[in-house]
């Protein structure tokens, strides 16, 4: 089979095995099963942890190989996105190479993570006589769906039995073209709010016996937008506000309407806490629509690990094998990362994510080996 | 039968003959036919103008008396608004008088205000022995709804027959309160216009690789509406801009829509023009969005009659009656007499008009005789 020839620490069979588990968010296929049969036969302790409802358990799985520090934990997703309604060119869940490419469902996003750490916990194993430390996997099946009870549920778990990692390696692809590009040492925040302003139905020729609220919402949205949030910081690029719908659905021409509605989101990083800019999204709305209605899910606040000795050795892994010094970046979207920086330091470096999500996904065996032997690097250079 | 023991003019009766022909706009019920019939008894000679498709002719009227100058028209409509939902008192279309009050659809708006004016030339031709210059009527059965096929057409066979009046007075109920309270001698314009913003769709994530349109369109608003068009002229109050929708329909809180909506309406007055309105929203939004969709549509230019000496002699007469002197007054909605202002000098004037479009539209006998006094002292003033 072309380019089997070589497979170090079986990371190509694993990818393979893995990308054939047909698991869209919330199926599992047989990947948990299969990760866990591996990992026991390496000689770490399992543990499955369903959890969420009865008939809809999320799986999950933590496994830990020795029980002393520095404790060193890699975390990834089984689930994939769905298949879309593109036509590939390979079977999504076939796990076809083609010319050294490896094509399929999660192949970047993240099953071939999942494989290149445990083939590099292999080759660390093979090559180091005396291991000091440990070493876990936490992995869910729910990062790609609502993630409730997912990587959330595991890290309660874990920390009721003590089981909070000194630092943990997250496997999504930062790489946006080319291996060993970016390391992401945080994320930004990311709030969600919907604005409901009420104001006084009237025609638009009496405008004095009226309470416009569609003027009201754009008083203060606009204020909101008047100016950027900030200039950024040391890490992390400037926070964004964006206003995603303003609806009002008046069709009758000569009429002011009773009621108008904005969402927006912003994107913050770490100048800003959920918690301040709800209560600046208050005070302007109050401002300009006193009685107007303000509602704010946050998913998620910015957080930012120190780029010290751990990453400091997933750099230096990286720039030996690839030649490359990485940046290091807190941008783009969301991970199950923000979850786990409120446990431990955290950072996330994986394959390139250039076709994640998207038709006809692939990741070429290069990038896997070489994927493999950063992580057996990282491992060699940070459990000593 | 209470009330009708004085009927100056036959107004009450031809009041009550009008509301008893339910003529929601388009239907006619019986009215132009009564009116044909009573002003061909005074000595009027009577033109039907149905204009429109051939299923859904609009009822019009033209008649005169006379044909010489000065030429007075008095204009009104026969159609009136639909019942509503609520539950009337009284029927709407039984013409019912209760404590010398009239009820039904048109009391006010402007049924009455046509009685008055028809039985004020009874009034005024048994009183006037040599009369001078001549007296029309046009009047439609379509100012409520599309106006299309109403005024409008009449005015264009008016003006190719030689038939444009010195003067125009409207029957419109502009009394708030009282009688003898109001003269309107101008409307304000009405402009409508829709915005469309086109972006660039994306994620809230990479702002920089999206446009968003609801930020132009925000900006664009917010510059449209940061200051009073004007502050009033000599007869106008100030012109007003009311944002009355704003739609973009995204509820995907991670998205850039890719495209946001926004509709206005002006009320201005004679500081501008809908052409200069039109050019000032086309150039605030190309400002700050570019290749944006403005469709605009003008119902109606501003309009002011100078008061001379016909509104004086209308002024004089109200007073006469009233002991009031009418303020002259150009606010409120639009009528027909925007388009009659485009042919010649046109004063609006009738009855109380509290009850318009409402439930239990009544009008007080006293009101209809008092104006039918008014409207008769104004023929004296005004055709000498
Ligand atoms: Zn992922
Ligand atoms: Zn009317």
């Amino acid at each position: 089979m072309a380019g089997m020839e070589h497979d170090p620490g079986g990371v190509v069979t694993l990818a393979r095995d893995l990308i054939r588990c047909p698991s869209v968010t919330p199926d599992d296929g047989c990947c948990i099963n299969t990760l866990a049969g591996v990992l026991e036969q390496i000689g770490f302790s399992v543990t499955l942890l369903p959890f969420g409802e009865e008939e809809a358990r999320t799986p999950n799985l933590f496994a830990r190989l020795g029980t002393g520090h520095p404790h060193l934990c890699f975390a990834g997703h089984t689930d994939v996105v769905p298949v879309g309604s593109a036509r590939w060119q390979h079977d999504p869940f076939g796990g076809e190479i083609h010319d050294g490419i490896l094509f399929g469902r999660g192949a970047c996003d993240m099953k071939g993570g999942i494989a290149a750490f445990i083939a590099a916990v292999r080759l660390y194993l093979d090559q180091t006589p005396d291991q000091r430390g440990s070493i876990s996997l936490l992995i869910t099946g729910d990062e790609e769906g609502p993630a409730t009870n997912g990587t959330v549920r595991v890290l309660e778990w874990m920390e009721k039995q003590g089981q909070i990692p000194d630092f943990c390696l997250v496997g999504e692809p930062t790489n946006p073209a080319g291996m060993g590009e970016v390391i992401k040492i945080g994320r930004r925040g990311s709030l969600n709010a919907r604005i409901t302003v009420n104001g006084t139905q009237g025609h638009v020729a009496y405008p004095h016996r009226a309470d416009n609220p569609v003027h009201r919402l754009l008083a203060l949205l606009g204020e909101l937008t008047a100016a950027p949030l900030d200039t950024g910081s040391e890490w992390f690029e400037p926070s964004s506000l964006q206003v995603t719908s303003v609806d009002v659905g008046n069709t009758a021409t000569n009429v002011i309407p009773a009621q108008a509605h904005a969402r927006l989101n912003i994107r913050f990083n770490d100048l800003h806490t959920g918690a301040d800019l709800s209560g600046w999204l208050r005070t302007v709305t109050a401002r300009h629509a006193p009685g107007a209605e303000v509602s704010i899910s946050i998913s998620g606040e910015s957080f930012l690990t120190q780029p010290d000795a751990p990453v400091e050795a997933l750099r230096a892994a990286i720039r030996a094998e690839t030649g490359q010094v990485p940046r290091l970046d807190t941008g783009g979207g969301t991970s199950d990362a923000r979850f786990i920086s409120r446990y431990c330091p955290v950072a996330e470096f994986g394959l390139v994510g250039a076709s994640m999500h998207k038709v006809d996904e692939h990741v070429s065996l290069a990038d896997l080996k070489q994927l493999t032997a950063i992580y057996a690097g990282f491992l060699e250079k940070v459990m000593h």
